[in-house]
């Protein structure tokens, strides 16, 4: 599995865009440029991929044929898009990273059009809360996920990937609360972890029904 | 400490209600009538509070003087109200006992005036959620609420003030789905714990802000 089918949870994410023929379509966190490649597939008419990282963006060109994709090297930090012009904006796993995520999310409302869409994926809260992130079991042995620091929000240093990453915690309520203050209206939030019948054809993945993985939200620009 | 400043999320539950001078008030679960006073002391027009305890109706009753205020016994499960002409519907810490939470969602939008709100408190699903409740602590000695079974929704038995009392676990996510499919359009949600300053005045409740314990929900009807 490689790409957008190497993320389980991107089937529900994909079932909560727009459909994007003839759309404009901008990518918070691009990475390797696989969700700009498949909007472009989509039939949307310009894409624009960004990311901080031009490692990424190399391959994410070398990989990248469709005179429709652009890529552009930008911390989000500090991005706003060029032009009050996109239909959708998408962002997978990147706003928990973020220090100012309402920034962000300010100078992206102004780049969507009238009824243009944010939709987007983050860490569930309860994995980025937890000082301490790992597996327990509870006293009948059922594996359990221990969860503190919820109300405290702010910076998690985790060892994922790299050592030393930092993450920013926050509640579901401060996601909607800075999408609202954002301008645009929630339409659709579902809180991620593989279906039964995942499960079943991935055994591995059943702790993961213990508690959701992912927060994917969806919201119109109002 | 008693009556509706006995419970520590009151105050943020009551600055997400509305203006109440001249509304017709619903009261869902409404115990020993607290809410259906104090609506009524705002100068709500008229205040029916519904609870399916006729011990805790009579009570509610007995001290209750004004006219305004009336009190009927039914079950949640099936409860309708009495016409479309309710301007706020309210419930407090109820609907987490629902099995049927959709079907009462549905008849209560339908007894709402145009614009018409709910602002309601449950559980929040982190509290419902795992099999046993009950702190532990991680590795560094942190208070820790342990979290499973929280995408497997349905029926949890604890022993809250009686033994064997059966809640209704559902997600964030599956609360908002059944507040859109009930017409009506998610305007706040709060995750409920003390603040730092409500910790400082109270110690014991230091571990609450580890985890929320209530979910709070304003909507107003589409």
């Amino acid at each position: 599995m490689h790409g957008l089918d190497g993320a389980p949870e991107w089937p529900t994410l994909q079932a909560m865009l727009p459909g994007l023929a003839g759309k404009r379509v901008l990518d918070l966190g691009c990475g390797f440029g696989w969700f700009c490649r498949w909007a472009a597939g989509q039939g949307a008419a310009e894409v624009l991929g960004v990311d901080v990282s031009e490692n990424m963006l190399a391959r994410a060109r070398a990989e990248t044929t469709r005179a429709t994709v652009h890529y552009k090297r930008a911390d989000l930090e500090r991005f706003a898009p060029p032009q009050p012009a996109f239909d959708l904006a998408y962002s997978s796993l990147a706003f928990h990273y973020l220090t100012d995520l309402a920034g962000l999310l300010a100078r992206v409302s102004a780049g969507l059009l009238p009824g243009g869409q944010l939709v987007c994926s983050v860490e569930h809260p309860l994995m980025t809360s937890p000082r301490h992130q790992g597996w327990t079991q509870d006293e009948s042995g059922v594996p359990t996920w221990p969860v503190n620091g919820y109300l405290d929000e702010g910076p998690r240093v985790t060892d994922w990937l790299a050592k030393g990453v930092v993450k920013q915690h926050r509640s579901i309520a401060t996601y909607l609360e800075l999408l609202r203050r954002a301008g645009l209206v929630l339409t659709d939030l579902r809180e991620w972890g593989p279906s039964v019948e995942q499960v079943a054809a991935n055994p591995e993945w059943s702790n993961e029904r213990q508690r959701p993985a992912f927060l994917l939200l969806a919201a119109r620009k109002s």
